[in-house]
C-alpha cells in the first residue's frame, strides 16, 4: 500500500535512500530449490552500475549485493531472500547546496509536500539508485525463468532513432558498445552525441525497446492484472519513464482491423504479431515486444532559476557526477522489471486450473 | 491475485461475462458519509452504453445499475457497495458460429489455453462489456473527488488526428458530437470516416486523451505505485489499449533537459508542464494529461481465415452488432479508470504523515 | 484493506446488509475446470438457515444462492464467481424501536462512532446474516478440496460440555439432532436447556469443535500466515466468537515438553497429536482439530437499560425472532471458514517449489 | 502471499534464519514525521534477548538493531524503514547432530516436506529468533501509538496460574522479576519451578496475558479483518502459541446473555467489559484484554526417539542452550505484535469517513 512492493507470488519489497548506509530488499515467494548463480547476479549489477563507461555518470559504486537469507548451500529455501547493497560513496557534501532548494523536474518539491520532510541527499528515496535493488531481484527472477529470453536495447537517443524491426537486429551487438544499441554504426553516432550533450552540460532523452521470447502461453491475469497492464506499471515505475507502447502501439491506432488482426497458422502461432504476444491480457506464445520512453535527466550542469522551501526564487547549478543520457544504464533495469513481471505471472499461472 | 480487483484503499472487484445473467462488482473502501447522486451514475452509464448513436454498436442494453448494499438513506455507510448490471440482451445464438473457432486477435485462444475451458458467448469475461462495472464504480469515485475535474476526449481516429494542446480546446464541445472530439469540424470528419469504415465491414483504431485538473499535491506512492505507473496500469487494463504516454511522452525522448525541465514560479507552480503533473511519482498540483492508444476492434464483418480448437483452418466472418471504432465509447471508461486511481491515492495520502 | 475480503489465492469478498435487497459475494481465484454440485451448495445453505428447527430463530429466509458468473456448462471457468442471496423477509419495522438506541453488546455503538452513520435495520452489516455468503463460498471450497474431510460439531452449550476426544465420537450422529452434537443423549439435554433458556427470554453461549482430516502435508505459509494463524483469524471473524484453541490448546500450557512432544513413527506420522496437525505453521498430515468459543447472543427478550445516540439512558427489550443459542447454526459456518482457509493454502502450496 | 508480511497500512516484512548472517525487515507505511527514540527500541530488544536472566537460554546475542533507511535527522521520512539484526553467535556446529534428523514437535519435518530443502541450523526460518524483527518493528509501532498503553505479563507457568483480574494487579511489578509476573510471590514460585524443570532437562508451557488501554474507539475493519480476528492471527503467528481468548473467552461460553451483556453508562462506556473492548470487530474504547497459550518448548535435554530423513528410527538428545519456559521472553513479543495490529488499524481508521 505504501508502494514499495511489486508482485504477488514473486514479490519484491525494497528500501533505501541514495545516501543512507545501504539499500536493500526482500524477495518473498521465490520457490525453493533454485540453484543461484551469484556471478550472473553480479554481472547484471555491473551492467547497471555507475562509472562503467565514458558516457555514464563517473560516480564510483561497487554495487555488489550481499545476500543475508533465503539461500542455503547455494539453493533457495523458499524463505524470504533478504539482501543489501551498501552505499560506499555517499559524498553527502555534494548535496549541501540543494538542502533547501527544489530542483526543477525533480521530486524535491513533491516529497516535501507529501511527507513534510525529505532526505535531500541525492534525492533520497527518489534517486534512481533504488533501481539497483530491482536489478538484483530481477537477476534472480531471470534464473527462475531459465528458458525465457529477455533482451532490451537502446532504440533511441534524442533524434537518433533505430527504426528497424527487432527481428532484423543482431542482439549479440548490444553489449559490445557502451550505448547498448544493436546497430553498431548508429551506436557510434549516439555515443558521440551523448558526449557532445555532456560537454554542453545538458542531458537528452531516449528510448529502450525490450523483447521477451519463448514466453509460455497463458501468463497474465485478466481483467485488471493483464500481462501488459502489469508490465506497463513496471516500466512506468522506473525513474524518468513517460510512456510505454507494446505491439503495434500508437502506430496501431492508424490501422484497420483487417490489417491489424493476427491470423493464425494451423499450429496456433500467428502470421503477424501486431498484438505483441498478448491477447485479452494473456500471453499467446508469440514474442512480446515493447518500447519505453525516457525523458532527459533533470540534473543539468547549466544555471537554472528555481525556488527554495521558502518560495524564494534562487539560482542553482547541478553539481556532482550525473548521466547525460539515462538509457544505456536503463537497459538492465527494463530487463529486470520485465523479469519480475514474468516470474510473478509464471507462478500465478499454476493456479489457473484444478 | 486472480486479477479481478483494482485499487487498495478504494478497491473495485468485478465479476461477470457478457452473456451471463448479470455482471457486477463490489466497491470496498468507499468512505462513509458520501451522498450519492444516482442520476449522475446513470448518466455515466449512458455515455458508455451501446446503441447511443449511429457510429457505435447497435446492440441494445439498458445497462442500468442496481445497488444492493453499502448505501443507506442515500448515503454511503462505509460498508462494501455491491451492485449488479443485468444482461437483458444476450442473444447467445449470435455466437454459436464461434463456439469452436478461435477468432483472430481475440482472447478465445489464450483463455482456452490458460483455463482449459471458455465461455464462448460473446467473448465471455474478455468482452469489453466488463467495463460497464468500471464506469459504475468510477462514477462513485468521481463523486468522492468532487473538486477534481476529469475530462477525456477522442484525439484520434485512424489518420484523423487532433494535435492541438488540450488547453486550446473547448471541452464543452466534447459531448455535443457522437465521436466525443472537442474539435467540431474534425469530429464531423471522424464521424463520416467511421461510417465509411463500417460500410467496408472493417474497423479502425484511435486515441483518447485525458486531462485531470485540480488534483491535490501529494497523490501517488513511490516507488512502485507511482501515480502514473498505477494510472498506466489502469489504462492498459482497458480492452484494446496498446500504449500510454503522459506529459511529454514519447516526444519528450527527443528533448534536452534544458528544454524539458519545468521551472518553478515563486508559488510552487511551474512555468511549463512537460512532466505532466507528476514528479517522482507524486502529483505536483499541475494538470495531469495523458493519451491512450486503442487498436482497431478485432471483430470485422469481412471473411477471415482462422483455426478451430482442433487446429483446423476454417473460414469465418463476424456477425452481430459491433463497434467500428471503439474510442467514442472508451471516453467514459478512460475517465472512470482515472477516477478509480485518483480515489485510491486520494485516500492513501491520508496515511503519509503522523 | 477495508476488511471485506478473505484469502489470497482463493479469495472471497462479500457485501450486504441484513435488510438490504440482497447479500452476495465474489470468489476470485477458484481454478477452472471444477464441476460444481449445486445441490451440495444448497444443502450447506440449509444447514445454516433460520427456521430449520425449534431451537433456532424462527425467521423465515429461503437463503438460496443465485450464481451470476464464473460457471459455464456446470464447470468453473477460472473467472470470478459472483453470487447473490436475496433478502426476502426484511421486516424493517421490527427494528424501528432500535433506530436511535445502542443495544448492549451489539455493534450499534461502534459502527456509529466509526462511520458516523449506521444501517440500524437488524444490525446491518454487523448482522450474522453476512455469514450466509461465507457458507456459499465455503461450499465451493469444499468441492475443490474433495478428499479433505471437514467436520464440525457442537461441543458445549452453557455448562453442558462434551469432553470426550473427537476420535471417540460418532460423527454420523451430528446431523441427526438439531443441536448438532455427536453425543445423542447430551444433545437431548442441550436441546432441552436451550428451550428453557428461550422461555426465560435469555440466551446462552457455547462451543464448536472442528476436525480436519486427510489434509495434505505442507499447507500454511510461515511466518505470519501460519496455517493455524490464518485459521484462527477465520474463526475469530465469525460473529460472537471470543476464542480459539487448537491441538493441546490452553491445557497444553500445563504440560511438560517431555509429555507434549509428538514422537514420530517410522512413516513420518506421529504417535500422539498434541500439536494438532501443524508444526511451525505447516500441516504435517495429522488431523487438525480446534475448538471455538461463542459468547451468548446479545439480543435477549428481557428488559435492559441502555443509551441512545444522544447519550440518554433508555429502557429497551429485544423484539423479533432470534437464536437463543448460536452454536447449532454456527457449525456449518465454522466448516465453511475452515474450507476457505484450506482452499487458499492448498492453492498457495503449488508455489512452494520450483 | 508467501506469508512474510504482516499488516496493510503499517506493514512489516521480515527475512532471516537463526544462523544466517543477519535477520531483518522492512516497515512500509510508517507515516513521516515520527521522532524515533532509539534507546526505547533497544530497551525492547533487551527485554526479548537471550541470556538476560538465569531462567532463559544462556545463548549470547547482542540483538541490536541497525537501521538502514527511512529515518533522516532522527525522524521518519515516510519511506520504508529497513533494518538488520546481525547473528553474532551462530555456532552452527551445535546443530550438526540434527542435520538429518527430524526433531519431534519441531518444523524440521514440515519444512522439508513443503520445500524439499531446509536450513537445519537451529531451525532456520522456523526459529523463534525471527521474532527479534517483530520486537524491533513493534517498538516503532508503540512510538506511533504514544497514548495507547500496551502491557503484557506472564499469567501462567505450568500449573502455577495467576487468576486475579488484571485490574487488581500492580503492573509496575512486572519488570521487577525475571518471570515478568505482576504477582511477586507467585513470580518467585514460577522462577523456582522453571529452574527445577531445567534441571530435569525438561521444559514447560505457560500463558501470557495482555492489556491494551486508552485505545481509540473505531479501530478494526469488519467483517473479516475484525480487530480481534487480526489480533488473534498476530498472536497465533508467534512460535509455540496454541490458543487465544479475549474478553470473556472460553468462560463466556458458560454465561447467559443477561449476564454477559455489557450495559452502557450514559457516557458510552460500559459497566462491565465481558466483550473485552471490541464490539462487532471494532474497538469501543474499553480496555482490550486477552490471554495467549504457549505450549512447552519442544527442545528438551532428555533422550528421545525420532526419525531421520530416510525414515529410520534414531535416538537424539537436545544440545545447546534453550529456554526451559518461553513465556518470560514472550512478553515483549506479544506486546510487539499487539502494537503492530494497533498501528495498522489506527492508520486504516483514517479512511473510514469522507
Amino acid at each position: 500500500m505504501a508502494g514499495n512492493s511489486f508482485g504477488n507470488a514473486f514479490k519484491l519489497t525494497t528500501f533505501g535512500e541514495s545516501h543512507g548506509e545501504a539499500l536493500g530488499g526482500i524477495i518473498d515467494g521465490c520457490p525453493a530449490g533454485l540453484i543461484l548463480d551469484f556471478e550472473a547476479i553480479e554481472a547484471e549489477m555491473q551492467r547497471r552500475k555507475p562509472g562503467q563507461s565514458a558516457i555514464v555518470t563517473q560516480r564510483k559504486e561497487p554495487d555488489s549485493v550481499k545476500f543475508l537469507s533465503g539461500v542455503f548451500e547455494g539453493k533457495t529455501t523458499g524463505t524470504p531472500i533478504g539482501f543489501i547493497i551498501e552505499n560506499t560513496n555517499q559524498k553527502s557534501n555534494d548535496y549541501s547546496h540543494i538542502k533547501d532548494v527544489y530542483r526543477p523536474s525533480h521530486a524535491d518539491f513533491t516529497y516535501d509536500k507529501k511527507y513534510g520532510i525529505r532526505d535531500y541527499r541525492g534525492g533520497g528515496r527518489s534517486s534512481a539508485r533504488e533501481t539497483a535493488c530491482r536489478v538484483a531481484a530481477g537477476a534472480i527472477a531471470k534464473q527462475l525463468l531459465k528458458d525465457i529470453k529477455i533482451t532490451a536495447y537502446v532504440s533511441g537517443v534524442g533524434n537518433l532513432q533505430l527504426d528497424s524491426d527487432y527481428a532484423a537486429l543482431d542482439f549479440s551487438e548490444i553489449e559490445k558498445n557502451p550505448v547498448r544499441c544493436p546497430d553498431a554504426s548508429l551506436a557510434k553516432q549516439m555515443e558521440a552525441y551523448i558526449k557532445e550533450i555532456r560537454k554542453e552540460g545538458d542531458t537528452v532523452g531516449g528510448r529502450v525497446t525490450c523483447v521477451l521470447q519463448n514466453v509460455p502461453i497463458g501468463l497474465g491475469e485478466p481483467v485488471f492484472d493483464k500481462f501488459h497492464a502489469q508490465l506497463g506499471k513496471a516500466m512506468l515505475s522506473i525513474n524518468a519513464v513517460k510512456g510505454i507502447e507494446y505491439g503495434s502501439g500508437f502506430a496501431g491506432t492508424h490501422q484497420k482491423g483487417s490489417e491489424h488482426n493476427d491470423l493464425f497458422n494451423a499450429d496456433g502461432s500467428t502470421k503477424t504479431n501486431f498484438s505483441g504476444g498478448v491477447q485479452g491480457g494473456i500471453t499467446n506464445g508469440e514474442d512480446i515486444y515493447f518500447t519505453v520512453a525516457f525523458k532527459p535527466v533533470a540534473t543539468i550542469m547549466q544555471k537554472q532559476e528555481t525556488i527554495n522551501a521558502e518560495g524564494e526564487l534562487v539560482e542553482m547549478q547541478g553539481k556532482g557526477r550525473h548521466d547525460p543520457c539515462v538509457v544505456p544504464r536503463a537497459v538492465p533495469i527494463v530487463e529486470a522489471m520485465a523479469a519480475l513481471v514474468l516470474a510473478d505471472f509464471y507462478l500465478l499461472n499454476r493456479l489457473s486450473k484444478i
